[in-house]
């Protein structure tokens, strides 16, 4: 067993105020997670947990990039600094993905030999949930980025949600090989082609969520982040047309009133939120992005992600997959590891000295 | 009034078989549709309905654009055939979307202005029906294929779907202008520069399913694709969990049983037979290509929305609106008529004097 993880949380941000996120933390802290909290002291009440009053809020930022840029005194500022000098381990944020990612993109360093990093979703379907990426951090990517995804969440799904040998798929207009945009077709033939690094399934349809035919859905951040939206999308308009139904007639009213706990019971198992959020793959640390309609108990979640992630070393985990399947990116200027799916561009390499610098929504195609 | 307009219909394909699309062929004569239904003769009773004998089927050929090309007897051909020869005015395929794609874009020609046919097809959302297009025609699009199918779209909501100023949005990771890959983002631009010819209302997400904010949203067929299936597969896993739900315990299924009736009405509403299926627009003629799962109602459905289109005249609206917006492809050679979204290539230009000739779903980059 490792020493006690600490976890650097944002309290800026979400939908419920501080104070909530507070709650979630002392939760966490109950659990034996060490957590610093960065926001208005006056309002993080948290039993166990190191408050550090940091009432500067970019969370509604139109530009998070800029603002994370001029405000070194924001709370998600401060979070991910004590992350990148090593008083924390990970970082959870308050609930605005926009300066999360930004600051982290701009503190952190994409980790060895990754390209690029992603945004990671744990889709909560009953009886079969699955790891979406990238969610939305790439609107563009290629072939071996989407390669190195599949091994990302491969990892995440194996080191911390116990899945053992995930299955992994690629999201597409049809189950053929050749189905689907080039770079899809292209990262279908890498993955094929070291049937041992990774248990590839191949392409999969939308149709595909809930039959549990994967536990790993890779797809560019553009695709992702729209399939991603339809489901949320869906889901609501479905539930509330039932909600709807089971209030339209004195006899529904009561039909509604007898399905109540099972229904309770569906709600529960699709619950985002005992899945902590989205979480950031591919930096140097580790980061998790709850949702800004989070309540304590996400929070918790959230927290608990990132402690189990630095504890069972989900990034060391990676580089060794990304190590095996020969899917790292070539070392600068050296010959290096192989690369799955073709070289590295002269921009892209220069562009890892730096880090990643831009909002991860905004990743230019390089 | 027009006289009677005549519907080609495939009965091959079908998953309940060439005698069930029969049935929704005579349901659509005795509204009044003149229907050649081209099938296995043997199978087909249908009471005011010509019938071809037309036994062959390439509805599960492997490769539909070769099938098409070898098999000029199969009853989707022969189909084709009839309405590109004026025997009839429009076609409805029996189930295979592939086959019907194939067939329909190597004898319909492209309609004069058009960059690329899409595949439109209406969500059955409760309260919220929307037109999703391209459904899965083009893999790849240019800005200014978007921009044509936003006001191919349009034209089908008013002229088929009777919606008054259609409201059209594209699909995308954000509402901000600014959201998404390249080409959205300069189909977003160009949209947005002629506010008098389209109701254009942004960028919407995913979310913004069952919202109502849009009666059309476009997209590029790989991520229209996706979403749609995405949809698809979400709506399925939520209405299976909600049935196994209200079998879960007796109270649970006497809650169930009184709730039926209201949940059977919500069934109705996301039926998508009720809609005919998928539309093939861009062409010169008219293509509905309904769900292979779909019965009789389907079928007659998609006989009616294929006779609604011809007689109200959907092709020649459709163009008008185009030739309104500028958005019209510049013709070959010709200075011609401004373009939305940038120059037609070369190539682009060359292939439109055949017409398409490879299947929709693989139609390459021009």
């Amino acid at each position: 067993m490792l020493e006690q993880v600490t976890v650097a949380v944002d309290a800026n941000g979400a939908d419920l105020g501080p104070a909530e996120v507070a709650r979630g933390a002392a939760l966490a802290a109950e659990r034996g997670v060490r957590v610093i909290l960065f926001g208005p002291a006056g309002e993080l009440e948290a039993a166990g947990v190191e408050v550090v009053d940091a009432p500067v809020s970019i969370a509604k930022a139109h530009d998070p990039a800029r603002a994370v840029r001029s405000t070194p005194e924001a709370s998600i500022v401060q979070a991910v600094e004590a992350v990148a000098s090593g008083r924390a381990d990970a970082l959870v944020s308050g609930g605005s993905t926009g300066a999360a990612l930004a600051a982290s993109l701009f503190r952190f360093k994409r980790a060895r030999g990754v390209h690029r990093p992603a945004l990671a979703i744990v889709v909560p379907v009953p009886g079969a949930p699955f790891l979406l990426l990238d969610a939305g951090a790439n609107v563009t990517v290629r072939p071996e980025h989407l390669v190195q995804f599949a091994h990302m969440g491969a990892a995440f799904m194996e080191v911390v949600m116990g899945v053992r040998r995930p299955r992994v798929a690629l999201l597409s207009n049809g189950e053929e090989p050749s189905k689907g945009p080039e770079d899809v077709v292209a990262a279908h033939e890498a993955l094929s082609a070291s049937p041992g690094a990774i248990e590839f399934v191949g392409n999969v349809e939308g149709f595909a969520i809930g039959s549990g035919v994967a536990d790993v859905l890779v797809a560019d951040g553009f695709t992702g982040n729209v399939a991603l939206k339809v489901m949320e999308g869906t889901s609501d308009v479905l539930l509330r047309s039932v909600r709807a139904a089971a209030t339209s007639s004195a006899r529904s009213r009561l039909g509604g009133l007898l399905l109540r706990p099972a229904l309770r019971g569906l709600r529960d198992q699709i619950d985002p939120q005992a899945h902590g959020g989205a979480v950031l793959l591919g930096l140097r640390h580790l980061g998790v992005v709850p949702h800004g309609s989070f309540g304590a108990r996400g929070f918790a979640s959230a927290i608990e992600v990132a402690e189990r992630g630095v504890r069972e070393d989900v990034l060391g985990r990676t580089h060794e997959r990304l190590a095996e399947a020969g899917a790292l990116r070539r070392p600068r200027g050296g010959a290096g590891e192989a690369q799955a799916g073709g070289e590295a561009s002269g921009r892209d390499r220069k562009r890892s000295e730096a880090g990643p610098s831009v909002p991860a929504a905004n990743l230019p195609e390089s």
